[in-house]
């Protein structure tokens, strides 16, 4: 049997409006200038691995779109096949769309506002139609009716995002191609909770760093042969999750 | 019969061996910042004039390829599905790539020169294998065998572009998909050529401006309605135009 191609993850680099604080969500925002120094450097440890990949998958979000073609220009693949879908977009975040994460938790609470966050079944009150921050106008969910969302828990994510995994990603994995999925923090740990058999509650303590790509070397069964991973740049990595802790206290 | 989808044809913007004046070919030379630009303001044409790509194909240069993501990104239509396909490249140069325009002429004469320049079946002498500006390690076209050019002149050009055409961008226009083509000034003209019925002689006047796109609406005989097409900028393309014929003096 051919052994399958190698699945590397790639999350966006800082957005404007993670560098302002934003629920952000669907709302369609580019890339920060940091954000795309984020996803140079994401090209070059793929360029320095040797990890080329041969098809690129992304979310129908810019800075999703925006990080994979910075990413693959700097690696030389800006000209491999590129495929995108709404199921690999960021969780919706519903009503907290547009809305300040330091406001939203002096005004909900943290109980509340670490449930929305975190929890994996809970999710935040549905956007309101015609509301500036909804997509229902938005031609590119056009043709999904019912199934276009109004807010999402991460549960309500792997549910959407499996599908694609299952009919778009593994037949490129099994036809011996690397691949490469740049999407965001949400659909990329439904992917990872899906990959690792991580539990529901072990997800809400996992994080995955912006621009760093995170290797998967799968067997036959699509299980991890390195669970959990590997990091292109293990070091940097490993900073961010310090932050991350940092940021929790 | 459902309506074909409009056709947009975008030459890419300047890139850094334009503005020094070297053939350049298969060459994978970036846009300049002027060449990024004008990418962006073709988008802004797109999204004034309400003309939205469904699909976008590419060539598999990076020039074109930074071309169409810039430009899709301005017109808010950077999650379009995209093709890229190497069909769609600039004309083989041959060994004329890497090389000074200025300094070619001067070595060989005005009637040789523009001979390899615009006649239309007169290719320049073939590259060297494993020579600088070479192709013949590049993995994206590693498949290609005894298709991979050594050089071609336009006929060249035609004979291997129309296959894509009929083949992957005829089939999105008959299903009704609005349709850019980011490539590059020859296999523009191929198109064009083929478009418009252009005769063999007739094209080596024809030029396509870089970064204005270029509409044509098809019948269902697929023949123009609108000969020579429409630039969503007509001055401009009219000032380029001018600006061509007086470097011909």
């Amino acid at each position: 049997m051919a052994e399958l191609g190698t699945l590397v993850l790639l999350r966006h680099g800082q957005s404007t409006w993670n560098a302002e604080n934003l629920f952000t969500g669907w709302v369609d925002v580019p890339l920060s200038e940091l954000g795309e120094s984020e996803a140079r450097r994401g090209g070059e440890l793929l360029a320095e691995s040797g990890l080329l990949p041969d098809v690129a998958h992304t979310s129908l979000l810019r800075r999703a779109i925006s990080t994979a073609n910075l990413a693959l220009d700097v690696a030389d693949r800006h000209w491999i096949e590129v495929r995108r879908d709404w199921r690999l977009n960021e969780r919706h975040y519903g009503a907290l769309q547009g809305k300040n994460k330091k406001q939203t938790l002096e005004e909900f609470g943290e109980e509340q506002f670490m449930l929305w966050r975190r929890s994996f079944d809970t999710p935040p009150p549905p956007i309101e139609p015609g509301s500036e921050f909804s997509q229902d106008t938005d031609v590119r969910y056009a043709d999904l009716g019912d199934e276009a969302p109004l807010t999402e828990c991460l549960k309500d994510v792997v549910a959407r995002m499996l599908p694609y995994w299952e009919s778009a990603i593994v037949p490129d994995l099994r036809a011996g191609r690397n691949v490469l999925v740049a999407a965001h923090g949400n659909s990329l740990r439904a992917l990872v909770k899906h990959l690792d058999g991580i539990s529901d509650d072990g997800i809400a303590g996992l994080n995955i760093p912006t621009g760093i790509p995170l290797r998967y070397d799968l067997g036959e069964d699509l299980k991890p042969l390195n669970p959990g991973g590997t990091y292109l740049d293990p070091d940097a990595a490993a900073q961010a999750a310090a932050a991350v802790a940092k940021q929790g206290r």
